[in-house]
């Protein structure tokens, strides 16, 4: 096994991975921003090295000063965690160049899997279920009621060069087509001098439903079952769970087959998602793959009792995977939820500052994966996410009930969090009846 | 389901019962005395009464308080937790008469089981095999050769009178019992001015194995395995694990179905636990019943998924349990370690105080039972132990590395405590390769 490995991340991440890297008996190294001089993780692990002023850039994203770091110590992989370097395709050939282990996967499957439109033409070839659509550009208005007719109603018309919601139109019925359609394009051409026009199919109020993939060197893939991750606010996940309400076992073992294909495509290696959209009638779509660790991994680990870190430590040393598809079972429901610095009610304005009393709650069923302490001074810097309460119950009732008994518990004072928010989701009665989608918390919070 | 429970108790146990309380929409009532009005327990209930002064004896021993308050708030039952009035018949005879429900068994039963010399005849009665000794005392020496052969060496004299260790002798051959026999009789007369002896089998190197028992009111009695409560310092655990690695499944069902056994034998209710010595041969003496819950329980929990607690709340309103002895699977294996305000450098004496800083360890498979807090102040009055650290692993070896680093996270600054100890014992050779026995600590550690 690995001697010793860097962890190129900070917060609640690092820490998650410092203790994997503990109890399998391997040295850490935390590197860390000045400003984050006072961290968890730098506390808690082995050694830790400075690489830069507080900005990403110059720390967290500077892969030269990370390799340095990597080589002075003498660690002999580095995990990335989530978000920074985690993604960047560059940052594993420069590792596999200087001969570090990234834990991960190869950089050209993560060039691949970065690239969207690529990525969507892969999983076309695998016959893995995209979102219907126009491959290319619209060439006319009759070019594109016979392609809606074709992919059916409701269809989204997209500005190809778009962004922030501009240049976009929902269209329900064809009668409504040519004049959305007119608007979008001129939009389009006033918001980026760019009317190139393309279209999918629209799909109403989805689930985001993700499936967790491990995958090691020697061509063995299994699927650790699914993730809901419907409840977001503007495309970010606020509370994750697992299983989901609305996956059935035999959807979930079609689903991980295609996950398992999607993954297979690529010849992918390590730990890694395929996020889906799942519409009322069942039917899904590949979204896109996450090529690292995700923030809510904990929800899959406490229902089938895998440690995710651990397994892409030993995959990253080239260990085969000690279970096939059948050892892995599924067992009680898992929620996370993301306590993150910020006031919900002022626009989610990010709220650092110093913590003057943090109170975790604990007791059965519940962990926590946490970068606080008390007097910990959180940085303006970085992401507002700063711990995730998670909790196991028999039933997804018990689960809520745990979390909902968890959130009363958590104290934290001196800075502003969104954890009695995190208690209206969890007390509202669609989220607890399983009636919800990704538009939920725009709908029922207007948020 | 019961609206409103009144918890009997202070400290982790009594946050642990409003957790429980809290998840199953139950109202809870905490009770506290003068010096605990900061402690968590309060903080945490929905209601708190103040019973008296700081001793026990005016407050978490005193009935007629506790009964006023449960009462005065009109709770349904009261939950006694361990210690305090928990194996107290006097006290669940009082509720009954009150017709406030006693989570617990009937005041009968604990009554019986509470008198050892009762116990075992019972337990003989029923077939449980108890230590081997003689019944009564004994009447010569010849009558004590006699016995001594039948019950076969080692064997153990003891003075009827005695305690403190005086009177004591053990015997491990024939040619040694006369000279025993005689210095044992002098010591008791001279100590207790009596000098009637009594003997029974020596249990060389016992391991501490302890049953867990769920009884509802309709007559199913199951079993959730054993626990190895073995690492002890003068008969107070300190680290308490399931499985237990001398318990192979067929030892595992033999002594369960003898424990079920016990517990019919005096019709008992709600948890409890049946304590054995088990020797070097596999061979089991019943020790004695707790009829209470126990400090350890969450070691059973982890490995079973049973929630112990809110079993003992289902079983006291009454409901049949829905689970049968096929239903209970063990998975894994469970550690705890029980943190004390104590500084075991010096003579383990009680460190009481204000904990200036406390860091609670977290992440993956680890579980807080606590009542600690920043800024709580550990008053001199009771029990030294503030918390448990409890964690889960795949395998044995897994859950010793996971507490490791979990203790090696553990701060609590202001305060002495036996954390590092703790540490000392998890890393000692005989207890990582399993091979110790109820002598451990003395042997290893001269405490």
């Amino acid at each position: 096994m690995f001697n010793k490995i860097l962890i190129a991340n900070r917060g609640e991440i690092a820490v998650r991975i410092i203790r994997a890297c503990r109890e399998m008996g391997i040295a850490t190294v935390a590197v860390y921003s000045e400003i984050d001089k006072d961290s968890l993780h730098v506390n808690l692990a082995d050694e830790a090295v400075c690489i830069g002023p507080a900005k990403s850039k110059d720390s967290y994203l500077n892969m030269e000063n990370i390799i340095s770091a990597t080589v002075l110590t003498g660690a002999q992989a580095i995990h990335p965690g989530f978000g920074f370097l985690s993604e960047n395709s560059k940052f594993a050939e420069v590792c596999s160049e200087c001969n570090i282990t990234f834990i991960g996967p190869d950089a050209e499957v993560m060039s691949k899997m970065g690239n969207k439109a690529r990525a969507r033409q892969i999983m076309i070839e695998a016959e893995v279920p995209v979102i219907p659509g126009v491959d290319g550009v619209l060439d006319s208005y009759q070019h594109t009621e016979k392609e809606a007719d074709r992919i059916g109603y409701p269809v989204i018309l997209k500005a190809s060069a778009g962004g922030g919601g501009r240049g976009i139109r929902i269209v329900h019925k064809k009668e409504e087509l040519k004049k959305a359609y007119e608007t979008a394009k001129t939009e389009a051409k006033v918001s980026f001098n760019d009317d190139a026009m393309y279209m999918e199919k629209f799909i109403e109020n989805p689930r985001h439903i993700e499936f967790q993939i491990l995958a090691d060197n020697h061509g063995t893939v299994i699927h650790l079952g699914e993730r809901d991750c419907s409840v977001q606010r503007r495309n970010q996940k606020v509370v994750e769970e697992a299983p989901s309400t609305i996956i059935s076992d035999d959807l979930r073992n079609r689903m991980g087959e295609v996950a398992i294909k999607a993954a297979k495509a690529v010849a992918y290696k390590n730990a890694g998602t395929i996020e889906f959209l799942v519409d009322k009638n069942g039917d899904f779509y590949f979204m896109e793959m996450n090529t690292r660790i995700q923030v809510e991994h904990p929800v899959t680990e406490f229902i089938t009792g895998i440690d995710i870190i651990k397994e892409q430590i030993k995959i990253a040393f080239n260990e085969e995977l000690n279970m096939s598809q059948n050892d892995v079972t599924f067992k009680g429901h898992a929620i996370e939820c993301r306590i993150n610095a910020e006031n919900p009610y002022k626009g989610f304005r990010p709220s650092p500052g110093k913590i003057s009393l943090v109170l975790l709650p604990g007791g059965n069923g519940v962990r926590i994966d946490s970068a606080l302490y008390n007097g910990y001074k959180i940085p303006p810097t970085y992401d507002s996410m700063v711990a995730k309460l998670i909790v196991y119950g028999d039933s997804r009732i018990e689960a809520i009930n745990k979390m909902t008994r968890a959130l009363e518990e958590f104290v934290v004072e001196g800075i502003e969090t969104n954890i009695e928010f995190l208690g209206e989701i969890l007390d509202n009665e669609n989220f607890v009846s399983g009636n919800f989608d990704t538009s939920f918390i725009a709908k029922e919070f207007n948020y």
